[in-house]
C-alpha cells in the first residue's frame, strides 16, 4: 500500500494578480522556497515530494500520519503569506491513491475558492509495514549526448519529450506517478513493478520519443531508503551496462 | 537584442553520487533553494531567471553586466557546496543569443570536467537601452476545466502537453524561448513578435495539444517591466475576453 | 534529565579568510540561512535551536536519538559548503548537560582544526519519558517604554544589557542556559525552577539593569510543547499582571 | 555622510500571539529566514545589513535610493505573512543618521500599530560619492582562549560581556553603531575614525571587561568594499601583531 499526498496552494491563482500582478521573480522566489521547505520537512520523515506543477504538488508519505501533517501545514501558515490545503490516499497503485487524494480535495471545494483554507483530508494513512516501490529513471550519456554536444534549448526540448512519454506511460499503463527531478532524471512512485513491466516502458519510450533510459527501483518502508536503493541500482545500472536493475 | 545567460551548475551529476548518492530530498533542497537565490538576486537587477533542468538554468539579463554576473557566482560559491559556470550571449533573437552562449560554454569544457569551474564567458553584454520582449501565456479557464475536474496527474499530463507543444513551436518558428513558471503558466523570451505571430502559437498549440491559451506581451529595458507590461496584458485578456494583448 | 546538543561548524574561522575574505553579506546570509535550516528541522522533531554565536549553536533536544542527528548533519554537508559537528549531553541541568557536550567535543579537537570533521559526539541521549522545562522571558512594556520612545540603538543596548544579567544570573545561580531570541524574548532552558527562583531571576534583572521582566514556564517531554506552555504561561501574565505564570 | 536604514517587521510582537502563540521554531526560523533575504538583497546592492533583534534591523546603506528600498519591501510583502517599515537617515554620524531615522519612524506610529503598514520614511538618500567607514573588530585568540578551553556557554558569555562593553562605548563616546555578527566578531559603523579613537575603543573594553580585541577599518562609497578593506585590515593585524590597521 502506497501513500499520496497531494499539496495544493490554497486560492493561489487569485492571489498572484491581487490587487494587481506580483513580479515574477518574487514569484517564483516564493513557489520554489516553499517547495524547498516542504522538502527539507518532508525529507526529515523520510519523505519525498515532488515539485510538479508547483501550485499543485504530490508528495509519497508512507510513514507520515495526520498529525504530522497538521505540523507541516501549520508551519506553513506561520511563514508564508498562503496556505496549503493536502489530502492524503492510501491505496494499492500511486494512481489509485492520489485519485482518492485528489477527489477528497475537490469534493472540499475549488483550488481558487476563498474559503477552503488550510484543509487536511482523506485522513486513511497507510499503516505501518507497508511499503512504497520508488524507481529513478536517468538518460543513458545524457551529457556527452546532449548537454555537451546540443544547445541548451534543445537538449532540454528532447529530454522533456522523453520524460512527457515515460509519465505518461507510467500512469496509463502502469498506474504510477512520475515526476521529473532535474538535470535528466525521472522519479516515478510506482506499483510492484518487476524487470519485465520496467524494461517495457523504457522501451516505449526509445521507441516513442527516441530517448535511451536505465532505470534502478527500491522498495522500503520509506520513501526515501525506497529512493536510495533505486539510486544505487541506478549506479549498477552505470557501471555494469545493464538497463534495469531492481533492488 | 536580448541578451541571454546560461547558468550550469559545475560537475553536478558526478557530484550527486559521490562518493555515494546523496538522499534524493538534500538534492531537491538543494536544487530549488539555488534556483530560489538566483530568482531573489537576478530580480533584484530586474532580470529573470527560469529553473528549466535545475542544473541547467537560462536567464534574461539585460542590464546585467560582467562585474554583476561575477558578484552572483562569488555568492554561490560563498554559500553552496557546488559552484556555477556562466555565459552570456546577446543576439537579436533569444535563439541566437541562447546558440552563443551554449557555444561558448561547451568550448571551456564539458559539464562534467572536473577542471572547467566557475567560467564566466561570452562577455557581451547587451548595451543599455537594448529592450527585451517577454510574453506571458496561461490556460484558459484551467481551474475549472482541470484542476477542479480531472484528478491532479491528468491536469497536469494536459498542462505539459500544452507546454512542451507550445515550447517546440516557439523555438523552431519563432526563435523564441519559453518556460514553465509553475501552475498553468508559460514565460517566452520572444523576438519581436506581433499579433499574428502570437496568435500563430495558440492556434498551433490548441491544434496540436487541445489547449486553449491567451497571451500577453510587453517590452522593456528590464525584464522585469516587460513581464510586468505582459501579466497586465493577460489581465486584460481575462476581463475583455481577448486571446492576444500586447502593451 | 535535559538532552543538550552543541553544533559547531567545523573549522569555520579560518574558512571565513581562506584564500581571502569572504564578503560580510555572504557570510551573514550563510549563517542565518544554516541556523534558519537546523531551526526548521529540529522543529520538526518538536525541539528547538539556538543562535547563540551562530558558528556555536546550542539546542534542546529531548527526543532525538543520535541516528536523528545524523541525518541533519549529513543534509548540512549535501547542502553547504561548511560541515558542522555535533555533541549531545544528557543530565539533570542544561548547565551539566552543556557541560559534558563541551568536553566531548573539545576532546576530540580543535573548532579549528582541519582534521576535525562531522565529529558526533556524546552518544548518551536522554531516554523517552525524560522532560525538559523552558521558561520564556520577556520585557514589560517594551515597545511603549523602548521601542517608540527611545533610537534603535539605545532600546537595543537597554535590552542587551537585561538580557546580559539574565543570561549570567541564570547559568551561575540556577544551572540554566538562556538564550536572546528576538525582540525583547529571552528564552532559558532550565533546571527545575519554581516561583520563587524564577522570580529572584526578575528581581536580580531589575536591580541590576533596571529591565522589568515577566516570565511563563512549562515541562513537558519535547521541548516544543513544553515552550508552547512557557507562551501560554507569558500570555496570562499579560493578561493577569502576574509576573510569574508556570503551567 | 552615512546613510542607515531602520527596518522595522509591522506590528509583529501582536502577530506572534494571535490568534495563540505561534510554534517557537516557526518562529525562529521565519526571522533567519528574512534576515537572511535582506542580507542577500541589500548585500546585492553593495550594502550590510545587521540582525540586532531580528524585529528591528539596522542597515548601512550607502548607494541605494528610494527606490531600491521600495523594491526590498514589496519583495518581503510578497513572500512573506508580515510587511516591513523602513527609515533613512543620511547624516554625518551613524548615531545622529539612526536618531533621525528612528524620530521619523516613530512620527508615523507605533511598532505595535496596526495601521501603520509599509511605511517608506526619511526620504533623504546620501548622494553618490558620499562614504561610510566601517570597522571590523574580533578578539585575540578566541578559540585557542576561550572556544577550545571553556564550555560552551562561558565563552559565550565572555564574548558577550566585550561586545556590550564596546557597543555602548563606541555609541556613546563615539556616535557609532556596532553589532555583533557572530563568532567572535563586530562590525562598527562607524563616523570617521583614526587609530587613536580605534585604540581607545580597544583599550576600554579591555579594562572594562578583560577582553582583548584587535580592529581594522576601511572606508569606500559601498559598505560592502569598505567592510572588506576592514577585513584586509583585520588580516594584517593578525599577520603583524598589530591591533589597529586602517586602510
Amino acid at each position: 500500500m502506497v501513500q499520496i499526498t497531494l499539496i495544493q496552494i490554497d486560492n493561489y491563482g487569485p492571489w498572484t494578480v491581487t490587487p494587481e500582478p506580483r513580479r515574477e521573480a518574487d514569484l517564483q522566489t516564493l513557489q520554489s522556497r516553499l517547495f524547498a521547505d516542504l522538502s527539507q520537512t518532508f525529507g526529515s520523515y523520510g519523505c519525498l515530494v515532488f515539485f510538479t506543477r508547483f501550485d499543485n504538488m504530490i508528495a509519497v508519505t508512507n510513514g507520515m500520519d495526520v498529525d504530522d501533517h497538521l505540523r507541516v501545514q501549520e508551519s506553513v501558515s506561520n511563514r508564508y503569506p498562503v496556505s496549503v490545503s493536502m489530502s492524503i490516499g492510501c491505496r494499492d497503485t500511486p494512481r489509485d491513491a492520489l485519485l482518492d487524494a485528489t477527489e477528497s480535495l475537490q469534493t472540499a471545494g475549488s483550488a481558487q475558492d476563498e474559503e477552503r483554507q488550510e484543509e487536511l483530508l482523506g485522513g486513511e494513512a497507510c499503516e505501518i509495514g507497508d511499503t512504497a516501490q520508488i524507481a529513478h529513471f536517468d538518460v543513458n550519456d545524457a551529457t556527452e549526448k546532449y548537454t555537451d554536444e546540443l544547445n541548451a534549448f534543445d537538449s532540454f526540448i528532447h529530454i522533456e519529450r522523453g520524460y512527457a512519454s515515460l509519465m505518461e506511460y507510467m500512469w496509463k499503463q502502469e498506474s504510477s506517478a512520475s515526476f521529473f527531478v532535474g538535470g535528466d532524471n525521472v522519479i516515478s512512485v510506482t506499483r510492484d513493478l518487476g524487470e519485465k513491466e520496467l524494461l517495457g516502458a523504457i522501451e516505449h519510450v526509445e521507441n516513442e520519443a527516441e530517448v535511451e533510459l536505465k532505470v534502478g527501483a527500491g522498495r522500503s518502508e520509506t520513501p526515501e531508503e525506497a529512493s536510495m536503493d533505486a539510486k544505487i541500482g541506478l549506479e549498477d545500472c552505470r557501471e555494469n551496462g545493464d538497463r534495469v536493475v531492481i533492488l
